[in-house]
């Protein structure tokens, strides 16, 4: 079995940050999976042209591609059922869709400004003009003028996480009593921040942040010990 | 089996409009239960007093209290295990919470300014000071000025539906092949501006909004026949 996942990269090839890239990762690692990890900087489309489009991730399993993390995702499950499920019995796969739908439009709302500019900071040079451009027609306004709003940002994301705070206080995963796709579903937000960001996002009292903890640890701490990016002063 | 819900009500009695008191109603008709529902006022907080609070949905089943649309629905599950599983499988319960805590939160922000002057236009007179005074302290400005913001409102209501209209993509209710207190925890808040007002909330084409038909069509038709208020034009 060969496996390849494509992921965006910033200016320091280890710093993986993608949100969606950092879904497909705990996926392969839920399964307990190897893939060779490649960087992908948002200005190399042509290397994922063979997927027939231009998005990362892209998992490349025995010569077939697949792009979309969801997509990816649904893969790795049909295509390795005799592995840990992603989404476990039931209503597993629904609750995975739904948390990844809500991760993808609520919370990600909020976040996504906070974000930008530290993105922009870290992301390789020859991607900066790219990214400045498709940010600044997104927001309407400067990168630089994001940061004004972060206070009321990171009040709107803590508010967002509000049903994922309450299925906490009744189970230590979203998925029960150990992670699943559910889980990681949302977490990819997370190392999106962890990765590119000082912004502090929890208060430790908050059931997210001890959820958050866990997953930093789980597979032997993947997460947790992934490369951080510095912001470059040269920018 | 003695069943008493005790329910929100309009000036008109039969007019019950509260979002959480039909997620019980629709609870109650899932495990084929009948219950006397008991119109209640803002007001009439002495009448639930035996229940230790003053909020309705309250449930009443053979002299036990229970209050909360949420423990109410965990109630009739322990209670009546033999009857249709309100949660299902696996991770069934998780997804009805999830969802749950997701339309209180995300989805009731956008829709609670579009329906507060409608509501205030079918309490009870009784109940009229006390809603507005209550709800122009919430929104910190007269009532009659939170229509200025309707088409945003609607706009917001819609993009907050997107992880329902997601999973809706992939089958027809929220639980899956056939509805369950996941789908009613959401449907809910449809009854609600059902029952007050007659802004239009989702485009036909809009799969939601063949949720809804679906939903309304349940158990006879218990929801597409609920008497609808009409505003009190002295009011």
């Amino acid at each position: 079995m060969s496996l390849t996942l494509y992921e965006l990269a910033g200016a320091d090839a280890a710093v993986r940050f993608s949100p969606h890239c950092w879904k497909a990762r705990m996926a392969l690692a839920h399964k307990g999976l190897d893939a060779e990890c490649r960087p992908f900087r948002f200005t190399d489309k042509a290397e994922i042209a063979f997927s027939g489009q231009g998005l990362v991730p892209v998992l490349v399993e025995d010569g077939t591609a697949i792009s979309d993390s969801w997509r990816i995702a649904l893969h790795l499950e049909a295509r390795h059922p005799e592995r840990p499920s992603l989404f476990g019995d039931g209503q597993g796969r629904a609750l995975a869709r739904f948390v990844n739908a809500y991760a993808d439009s609520a919370v990600v709302a909020p976040l996504r400004p906070l974000l930008t500019l530290d993105i922009f900071l870290r992301v390789h040079e020859k991607d900066r003009a790219y990214f400045r451009a498709s940010r600044e027609a997104r927001f309407g306004r400067p990168l630089e003028e994001l940061n004004s709003d972060t206070a009321r940002n990171v009040a709107d994301f803590r508010a967002a996480l509000t049903p994922a705070r309450t299925l906490l206080g009744d189970q230590p995963f979203l998925a029960g009593q150990a992670p699943a796709y559910t889980d990681y579903a949302l977490f990819g937000l997370f190392m999106w921040a962890r990765c590119i960001s000082e912004v502090r996002l929890l208060e430790e009292d908050d059931p997210v942040f001890g959820w958050r903890e866990r997953l930093l640890d789980a597979f032997g701490g993947l997460a947790r010990n992934a490369p951080i990016g510095v912001a470059d002063a040269a920018a």
